[in-house]
C-alpha cells in the first residue's frame, strides 16, 4: 500500500488523519490511550476493523503507564483504560470485541510480573494488527469469484485500507479482483454526511488505480436503473447473528435499490464484526453524531441556523436484502443464523 | 410570503439569489434577457415553474430593445432572444411552455405596432406570474386532503415558493395543509449536489414556521423503516404523457423507498409541467451539469484533485411508483395517460 493507516511504534501509534483526507495527507502521533480515545471519537480513525485495531493498540499503550504492584491491581487499572476506550463510540462491535480480547489475554496470564504483562499486551495488539490485514486478504480470496470481468460495482461509505489495517474488506474485495486482472470498475457513494465516499474511498482507489466513478448518494438508484451497476459491496459496523447488518447510513437505502433492480449486494467483513449475542439488527445501538457534521461541511453552513437535524450514523439492512455475508472463513448465505454460528465457532 | 422569488419591475426583473440562500438574503436585478438567461443557467433561480416565469419575463425585457421595422421582423428578432432563453437547462420543460407561450402571442397579434407589441408581451409575462401563484394554491386546495393530521412529510430538493412563483408546489401542498391548522411536520432531504432542501426548503418552511427537519438524502430509507414518515410528496421538471416523472436527482430514490414501505408517493405540479409530446420518461432530456457541483461544496473542496465525476441534475420516476398527480385542475391517478391528456385540454 502506499500508505498506512496504523502503525505502531512502540511508544506511540501514529495515523493517518482520516479527517484531512483528500486535501492533506497527514500523520498523527497518540502517545496514551487518551489520544487514541479522542482520535477515535473524532473519527481521524474510523472503519469497524480499524477501530478495533487502533483500541488494541490504545490498550498497549494504556498499559505501559501502569504502576500496579500485583495482577489483580494491574486488571483494575487496564479496567480504567479499557473503559475510557469503550466509551468512544457505540456501533461498531469491532472495538468491544478488541478490546475484549486485550483484556481476556491480560487475565489469563496471571502468572507474569507486569513487565511480562505489558509486553504481552503489546504483542497481542500486534497480532490483531497482522491478523487484520491476512484476514481481508482472505475475505478477497472468498469474496473475488462475485466479480466478474467488466463488472460495475457500487460500494457505499468507506470499507477500505482506510478502514481497517490495510487492504479492505469491500475494498479488500475489490482489489483482489483488480489484482487477478479483472477490467472493473468502481461507483464510490459520496457518503454524506461525512464523506468517506468521496473523500477517503476515492482517494485510495486512485492511489491504487483502480478506476472509480464518484456519485452522491441520491444517484446510485439512478444508475441501477440505467443498468450501469452490476453489484453492490459494502463492509459491517456490527452483524447480528440473524445476518442483520448496522453499516454507514444509507446502506439499507442501496439494499433496497438492489433488490428492486435484481442487483447482488454483499457484505464483506471479517468474524469480529459478527455479535452473536444480539438475535437481530433492532437490537444494535445506532449512534447519533453532531448535528453539525449535517449543517456545516469543511466549516462551510449550508443550512439555516438552528434547523432541527438528526444525524444517525449507521442503519440496519436487514437479511433478506443481503445475497451473501464474505468472511475470513467463508461465504454466507441464507438463512445466515446457522451459517454465521458455524464460521465463528472457536474464533478469537 | 416573507420575501419574493421573482418579481417585476417594469425594466428589470428582481431575483432572490438562490445560490446564496441560507446564509445571505440578497436580491439581483437583471435588466436584460441575457442576464436572465445567466440566472437561470447560474441556479440563481431555479425550479421548473419558477424558471418558466422568468423566462417569460426574459422575452418581455428582451422584446422591450426590438428596434424592427414590421411584424415579421420582430418576430425574427424575438425568436433569436427565446433562443438564448432556450439554451439555458434542458430538462424543465416549464422553460419551453413559457416561451412558447410569448411567442404564441406575438405571433397571433399581427395588426399591433411594435410597441403594441411589447406591452402585450410584458401582459403575457405579468399574466403567467399571477396565474402560476392561483395555480400554485389551487394546487394546495386538491392535495391538502392526501395530508392527515399529525402526518410527517417528506420532501425532496425545493418544490416551494422559491421554486415558483410563490406558494409553491410540493410546498404549496404543504402549506395548505398547515393553514388549515393541521400538526405535521416536514423531513427535508438535503439534496445533493446542490443542496436545495438544507439550503432552500428549510429556510422557507422556517420562515413561515412549519416544522421541519433536516436529514441527509440517505437517511430518507432508515426513517421510513422506523415508520417516521406518513407520505412523500415533491415536485416535478417534466412530466411524460403517461405519468413518468422527471424530477430532482434522488427523486427516483425516494419513490422506491416510498414502495418497499407502503408509503404514498405523490408529485404536485401545474399543468405546464406536463409534456404530451413524450410518451414516456424515457424521452426526456437529463441535464449534465458541472462536476465541480460535486465535489466542491461553498468552495470547499471534498474530492481527490480528478477524480471522475456523474453528476445528472433530475431522475426519471416511472409511473407505476407515483400514487397521483395533483394538478391545479384535479388529482390523476393510475392509468395516468387518459387524465393527464383530459386535463391538460383547452389549458393555456
Amino acid at each position: 500500500m502506499a500508505f498506512k493507516t496504523i502503525e505502531w511504534k512502540g511508544d506511540a501509534v501514529v495515523l493517518i488523519d482520516q479527517t484531512r483526507l483528500p486535501n492533506e495527507e497527514v500523520y498523527i502521533e497518540c502517545r496514551d490511550h487518551i489520544s487514541i480515545a479522542k482520535a477515535i471519537k473524532d473519527l481521524k480513525v474510523r472503519g469497524a476493523p480499524a477501530i478495533g485495531v487502533t483500541a488494541a493498540m490504545g490498550v498497549a499503550l494504556g498499559a505501559k503507564t501502569i504502576e500496579a504492584e500485583d495482577h489483580k491491581e494491574f486488571i483494575a487499572e487496564l479496567k480504567g483504560i479499557c473503559d475510557v476506550l469503550s466509551k468512544t463510540r457505540p456501533t461498531a462491535v469491532n472495538l468491544f470485541w478488541a478490546i475484549d480480547r486485550m483484556m481476556a489475554v491480560a487475565r489469563s496470564y496471571n502468572d507474569l510480573d507486569m513487565e511480562g504483562l505489558k509486553e504481552l499486551l503489546e504483542e497481542e495488539a500486534l497480532a490483531i494488527y497482522e491478523d487484520d490485514i491476512c484476514i481481508n486478504h482472505q475475505i478477497g480470496v472468498y469474496g473475488k469469484v462475485f466479480i466478474k470481468d467488466n463488472d460495475t460495482i457500487l460500494t457505499h461509505c468507506n470499507a477500505g485500507a482506510l478502514a481497517t489495517a490495510g487492504f479492505g474488506t469491500a475494498l479488500g474485495v475489490i482489489r483482489a479482483a483488480w489484482e487477478k486482472n479483472k477490467n472493473i470498475r468502481v461507483f464510490a457513494d459520496e457518503t454524506r454526511p461525512f464523506l468517506q465516499g468521496a473523500r477517503l474511498t476515492a482517494w485510495e482507489l486512485m492511489k491504487d488505480k483502480i478506476p472509480v466513478t464518484l456519485i452522491t448518494d441520491n444517484m446510485a438508484g439512478h444508475f441501477m436503473k440505467k443498468k450501469m451497476i452490476d453489484l453492490v459491496i459494502v463492509g459491517a459496523d456490527r452483524i447480528a447473528a440473524n445476518g442483520d447488518v448496522a453499516n454507514k447510513i444509507g446502506t439499507y437505502t442501496v439494499a433496497v435499490l438492489a433488490k428492486e433492480h435484481g442487483i447482488p449486494f454483499y457484505v464483506a467483513a471479517p468474524l469480529s464484526t459478527l455479535d452473536l449475542t444480539l438475535k437481530n439488527g433492532e437490537e444494535i445501538p445506532i449512534e447519533e453524531r453532531d448535528e453539525r457534521e449535517v449543517t456545516q461541511i469543511g466549516g462551510v453552513t449550508i443550512a439555516p441556523k438552528n434547523v432541527k437535524v438528526l444525524n444517525p450514523a449507521f442503519d440496519v439492512t436487514p437479511n433478506r436484502l443481503v445475497t451473501a455475508i464474505i468472511t475470513e472463513r467463508g461465504v454466507v448465505t441464507k438463512p445466515f443464523l446457522a451459517g454465521l454460528k458455524e464460521l465463528k465457532k472457536g474464533c478469537k
